[in-house]
């Protein structure tokens, strides 16, 4: 498995019955991320007893309340819960002044930190990096200063072919140079080319997140080839200048940017409480992109 | 009936799987009031359908976040829906203090007013008064200034018996001082007395809101003869020594209170996550009270 995504809410700004506030839980090379924090995203992480021992960066598209006000009830239970590893968040520098007061005044005496990273919505930046991936901002296109989030592993190092040591007796200290694509000479003097010695590493996943924004096709090229993407699909066609007017896209502008970008896999969410039948989001996705999939609150999509 | 409540969390501190934070929606009296409104208040307030025309009054019984975490979230909604009646708080004074800069911030052009009423917590007071109920502020036992209210319907008039009117031909001009209790003199100068031309109205209900405290006998006098007591019930006997430490109360002592108090009912919420079996609760309220209700999300409960 490559990465795990369980959605817990992919609702638009108005709640509905079916749909919580924006928030994902996302699982890649050993970590989780979390992606925006709607009110009752911690109810919600509760309700399926989603582990977050491995939870530490919080990344935060924007903000508007429908992406953030969990924020502050997820940091107390952690500090009741007396978590001790500290927490980023990854956000517009407003954040952090709105936030600190309330962590101030209802979490007293918290055994860990907050840290906030200030981001600049406007930039497509590297914003994250690790030992195994990178966190890239993509500015979107929307009433306050948003970005999406592209998540990327990092290439590894070719595989070595462990009949191939046997062979040439290749000795250790020898090895990383070949898995960094270097060939190999023998005690005798032959060059033995590193394709008979390693293959490729799989391909590094990458997943984007883009919400909340109006039809934005420049951001294509940012994301080209991504195995996974999630894009906001708020308004059906029938909304289609609602869409405009609030900078949202409809199901089918989001279809055209998963094809324009070739993605592996669309998911869809940021429904709107306009729209009573889901599936017509489904349906005019399909028209434009075939491998999508009409995102559910409280449900976990993996991806090998 | 005489009264309303939907219980939309009763919940404690931590969330759970079956519980959110506290929050109950109270209607008499033709009115809606708002009773604590912590994460996910609104989100199940949807998912109930509960209506909110008649809902201007909301009273915050104390700062931790499990009881108001979730109001910047409904005022935000509010301010879409493009709400028009104003909307009162009543809290503790540090409320207006972190929420205003939060207001200012996500609800930019709002078509409503937020007007914060603030309150002592440590005071017995009237703190909302109209023509037919008041609220008084009940001051409890726990770690940071609370305070439990009571609802209290209003005494009505005596209500005139209509043959008694044609009777002794009474004219309209008379009728208020003999709904106040007055008698009523004919025209022929004979005395007809008041209990001869009206009859009692019926006794004015009250509900008291007893959450979060500690085992407070104190509060009995001003509660006596509550026809509904909801009081929190954190704990069980086997955490009486939390239930002491944190300022809560188990299930027993609730019990003993609304016995004291001679209450015609007590709710019991405010579970902490801890007990798993939720009826052990009313096992053991009901060893000191008869009439106990073990309180469940999304639950209303109708007095009549």
């Amino acid at each position: 498995m490559k990465a795990k995504l369980t959605i817990l809410g992919c609702g638009s700004a108005m709640p509905t019955m079916q749909n919580n506030p924006s928030g994902q839980l996302l699982e890649m090379c050993d970590k989780q991320f979390l992606i925006d924090c709607g009110e009752g995203t911690q109810n919600t992480m509760r309700q399926l007893a989603c582990k977050t021992a491995r939870l530490y960066n919080i990344f935060i598209s924007h903000l508007h309340g429908d992406h953030c006000f969990g924020l502050i009830g997820l940091l107390s239970t952690w500090g009741m819960m007396n978590r001790t590893q500290d927490v980023h968040i990854y956000a517009h520098s407003d954040l952090e002044r709105l936030l600190s007061p309330l962590i101030a005044y209802h979490c007293q005496g918290m055994s860990y930190q907050v840290i906030f990273h200030a981001i600049d919505p406007k930039k497509h930046a590297v914003i994250y990096e690790d030992r195994t991936l990178t966190v890239t901002s993509l500015p979107l296109r929307h009433s306050v200063p948003t970005c999406g989030f592209l998540f990327e592993e990092k290439r590894k190092e070719r595989h070595i072919i462990k009949e191939a040591i046997d062979t040439y007796q290749i000795p250790l200290a020898a090895i990383p140079d070949i898995k960094a694509g270097g060939d190999f000479i023998t005690s005798d003097g032959r060059v033995v080319h590193n394709a008979e010695l390693t293959v490729e590493a799989k391909e590094p996943f990458r997943y984007a997140y883009c919400s909340d924004t109006g039809y934005k096709p420049a951001i294509v090229p940012w994301i080209q080839g991504v195995d996974v993407l999630y894009h906001e699909s708020t308004y059906t066609d029938e909304h289609k200048d609602a869409a405009e007017r609030f900078q949202h896209s409809t199901a089918r502008q989001a279809a055209k940017i998963a094809k324009k970008a070739n993605a592996g896999q669309l998911l869809i969410g940021h429904f709107s409480a306009r729209v009573i039948d889901q599936h017509i989001f489904l349906k005019e996705a399909k028209e434009e992109f075939d491998n999508v999939t009409l995102c559910r609150d409280k449900t976990t999509y993996t991806f090998s």
